[in-house]
């Protein structure tokens, strides 16, 4: 399945922390840059997210703001 | 000031397409990756947004979904 | 790939209207109901959308409100 | 009250779980298709959602991914 | 129909500037401040919103930020 | 840094309630209206977001609904 989102990164997970119902999971993208996903917990199990997976980051254009 | 959103990551501006309301931006934020972000064309005016600026992308953690 | 996304529904496109950057794709996801996206022209393009297509409409738990 | 949410859809809540500040609520729409909608513990208290009741689950089209 | 969105804010429309398929409503809240919503034409012309309408601009919790 | 998000609107903090991974911070805009940001512990811990701080509430044009 191809997906309509813009932005589509490729990042191995450093750290997995789960609430109670809703998890971060943060993602090194390379360059010195990770990017931090709030997800539901249940997602967390489904997909079981680890550290060191490899894992695609997708966010929508209409998501992502400027600033300069 | 600083901002809640855990996702800031540094750019530069390569392409600038404006609609009659939304413009596309799209940000090399290196590493091989581009971000494109929808935004008002009063935004991109305001900001003076142009091809070679750098500039930051900003999305908020739950905006990002974890594909694997 | 699988997606974090919690809401992944089947359906078929019905509508699909392009402006100048955003596009408007109406996907039929049976039961008598519809879901409207709003996307970019260039991922329209990308995905090749047109009438009649099966796809998945994809939406984040975050992203869904309730009214009671 | 009229939204300008082009996606509102009723259906019936079959799970309400309730973190410490953040609450997922399953609905059913029909068509053999659930929606999971990630809110506020306050939302849920103030509406008093509960299994059985029927809702309308609302997201805005640009909130909205295509996958094909 | 009561909404789970946190944010429910009363105002008048100063403004509504359509493009092909999103528009841009401006909306008056008072002590000040104006508020800018991105909504599909067809949302504009369903609620026919015109300059003066008195509105509720709507924010569901997960997608306010903060800076300090 | 300016930003591209439409809204930005001065506030003080009147309340922070922590949870495992996710908190709420409710903010006073003036004129009888507050507004609720849902954003990560992270968030609230590195901005040392506190009762009495003043802040600015920041909501990206598409993100905000519109009820007649």
């Amino acid at each position: 399945m191809k997906l309509s989102a813009r932005n589509q990164i490729q990042g191995k997970i450093v750290k997995v922390t789960k609430g109670q119902t809703t998890a971060n999971v943060r993602v090194d993208i390379g360059g010195g840059n990770t990017v931090t996903s709030s997800i539901t917990n249940d997602a967390v199990d489904e997909l079981a997210l680890t550290v060191g997976d490899t894992v695609t980051v997708i966010v929508k254009a209409s998501d992502v703001m400027i600033g300069k």
